[in-house]
């Protein structure tokens, strides 16, 4: 039985134009991450088992997609285990791999494999889809696209430095530079959670911070007070989260309040990248902002968000950070890594929402060439194919239909010109081009016509 | 414990040459179908699974990638049938989607979920990754990356011609214009297996001729002897079947020797494009041959075959075809379509190995800015913008390493300058340029070196 068609929930059919404002976007991203000495690489959809599992965390891990073997391996099912609602070993016991999860992970992958062919730093770029297994919603895909750049191998602040002005370029570049780039460091977090007195569970403090977007400061105060005993200066502490800060408040409050001495290094680092921020006037507006947690558990640095500003529905359009122990995973040591990854998804949606699409990204529908039977368009196939080789794009209505339906095909898909070639114009050596917009239309001799469509 | 990282058998890492390797061959099949008025359009990567079984015959099923469900659903996993080893029933209590196998079915999907959309005849192209279970060897991967263009909604001859053009711009955009293109016409076989005695086990037949490639054309007899019986003209057949013919051969020979009177539409259509093919003396080479079949179930009337020759270990290049019935599965009747598909990955192997990539596809590692501490980079960082506006690609380097360490990064990464500004530069107001090939150093004040550096 024949079925009604559709994609799965979660994924989207991009139609011409639809792909062509995506290619926009990837395009300008693509060309600003070029014009820093960013080098695109691609790794493959597909990663085993144990490169993606246990890097995001155990709630990451529920959203990875799991690839069941395929041939005979079947068989082995560890059905004891599905009997023993062991779900996770039963799932391992039939896949030995997975969908890629995020572009950061399998980078790490691919710098540890393959680092004798590297010369260290390795600036790279990466333009390609990911997926999670995350319930679908207006706005969340199951699929979508990232846009990272990452630097493996230096732990220069100027690198911290240099993800501003991507973040800026790009954003500039796509007229968006209302935008607002959140910063803050994760270990500035660590410190301030042992300055109140949380030294064991970090993370679980982490979190709590995470979800301030969601359930308001207050509430997390109260779970942190729930959550930890005895500690101190919890009210300083929620205060000054509250605010988003220049870089000059942000570091005299943690001078003042919450770092001391044996924190120098981090002081001069903070300083070293405020100095930076304030003598580029070209960066977009940036705001350290202390209830940034960014969920991922493989930050250790500075960490960045960009959106549109705190009343915007839309989420991040784009963030990172600074990760020191990630290529470990893949034994490789100390080499510390920062990189940033634009939502393509998002950002589309607001250029859209904004209506900053250029105008002229228009379809391949240049000339549409009417049929008039095969004798017609076999006199005129070379010209056709001069036509091509001078950059028009020419599509040749296939079938020799009513004139009306060849010309409601034109209409329907927007093309420019019709190119006219039946009987008469055979007869007297012309060409007719009929101009779509304004109905105008004007006979070419051959050798007119080729000089009048240069392109 | 750490393990020894490694991407999956049968999927690629692509480094940044490479991946700029691959883009100059999409770029040009992109350009050619661009030119011929096709428009692009991307669909999901997961496809439902009804969307995808059935349509490429059982042994195509077997090399179908499966999604298992995630979250609560894997509890719903079959065990019953696992126990009485129906594994096709187990997968599918655990598995609702797929990834793409190919990108004709989801074409199909598309149209007859999009129909109000469209105007027809719809003509698109898609670059996207497939994905198969395949056994991975040398060359045959289990991601890898099909170039297709096809149009829906028209049974024109012309389109027929109109896909021998695609192929031979392409080929010849990409300098292998000795490749050669085979084609022969699922109808013809039909009938000529009609014409032998074969009625009702068409699809066998077809399963034999399509294995010819591989067994030599003797065995092919042979199997054919043995699976049917009483038939007719067999020596006659094999004799024609061993040959490659040009139009007009082959046309005669259908003519005299399998095809009769009932069959005018058939000859007639045949002919029409032989004096099309002859007419066009920009097409690569073509050749008529009977022992073409390709495999897939969908074809229906002519069929491409895209290779180096015979001699060739290398498979085919690209390859296509008529379809009647391909919507129909999607509830959308009467809709016929054509399309070929270019294979990325065996086009690059000949590609690279007849040396035909151009020289010029270097990395975006044109200036790399010595790093002699923040204070210098700082006094130059407008500057540097200037370059990258415009359009050099300018790297810093991150660290204040020692100039060893430093140069020996420009040359194992190839780039063309170094930006020499430390103590002695910012004294004097000017910018040092190394041209890493020459060896030779300039001095340049600020202006005169913006303008030096134009782009």
């Amino acid at each position: 039985m024949s079925q009604k068609p559709s994609n799965p929930k979660g994924t989207r059919d991009f139609n011409p134009l639809t792909l062509k404002r995506r290619r926009y976007i990837t395009d300008t991203i693509r060309s600003v991450f070029t014009s820093f000495g960013y080098n695109e690489i691609e790794t493959p959809s597909i990663e085993k088992r144990n490169t993606l599992y246990q890097k995001y965390g155990s709630e990451g891990d529920k959203f990875i997609f799991n690839i069941i073997n395929s041939g005979e391996k079947i068989k082995k099912a560890d059905i004891k285990s599905f009997n023993n609602e062991k779900y996770n070993d039963f799932i391992s016991s039939i896949s030995e791999k997975g969908l890629r999860f995020d572009l950061t992970v399998p980078l790490a992958r691919y710098v540890s494999q393959h680092q004798s062919e590297i010369t260290f730093p390795f600036k790279r770029f990466q333009i390609q889809n990911v997926w999670r297994a995350d319930r679908p919603q207006k706005g969340r895909y199951q699929e979508f696209t990232q846009c990272d750049a990452d630097v493996i191998g230096s732990n220069s602040i100027m690198l911290e430095y240099e993800m501003l002005q991507l973040f800026s370029d790009v954003f500039r570049k796509l007229k968006l530079d209302s935008v607002n780039i959140r910063i803050n460091h994760r270990r500035v977090l660590n410190k301030i959670a042992n300055h109140i007195g949380i030294v064991e569970d970090f993370n679980e403090f982490l979190v709590i911070i995470d979800k301030i977007d969601k359930i308001g400061i207050d509430k997390a105060k109260e779970e942190v007070k729930n959550k930890f005993k005895d500690l101190r200066d919890l009210d300083e502490l929620f205060e000054m989260i509250s605010k988003k800060m220049s870089p000059k408040t942000y570091l005299n409050n943690l001078k003042s309040n919450f770092l001391d001495h044996d924190d120098d290094n981090l002081l001069d680092e903070i300083e070293t990248l405020s100095k930076l921020i304030m003598n580029d006037k070209k960066l977009i507006n940036i705001e350290f902002d202390l209830s940034l947690a960014r969920g991922l558990e493989y930050y250790t640095g500075l960490i960045y968000e960009v959106s549109l500003g705190s009343d915007s529905e839309i989420g991040s359009l784009g963030g990172g950070g600074r990760y020191e122990n990630l290529t470990e995973a893949f034994n490789l040591k100390d080499n510390s890594g920062i990189g940033i990854s634009f939502g393509l998804d998002r950002i589309y949606h607001v250029i859209d929402d904004k209506n900053l699409f250029p105008k002229d990204l228009s379809l391949n529908n240049d000339i549409l060439v009417i049929n008039f039977g095969k004798k017609y368009l076999i006199e005129i196939f070379e010209k056709i194919n001069q036509l091509r080789a001078n950059g028009w794009k020419v599509s040749i209505y296939p079938d020799n239909n009513k004139l009306s339906k060849q010309f409601n095909y034109s209409n329907k898909n927007n093309f420019k010109y019709a190119l006219i070639y039946g009987e008469s114009e055979s007869e007297s050596n012309c060409i007719k081009i009929k101009d779509l917009q304004s109905g105008s239309e004007s006979d070419f001799g051959f050798e007119k016509f080729i000089k009048n469509f240069k392109g």
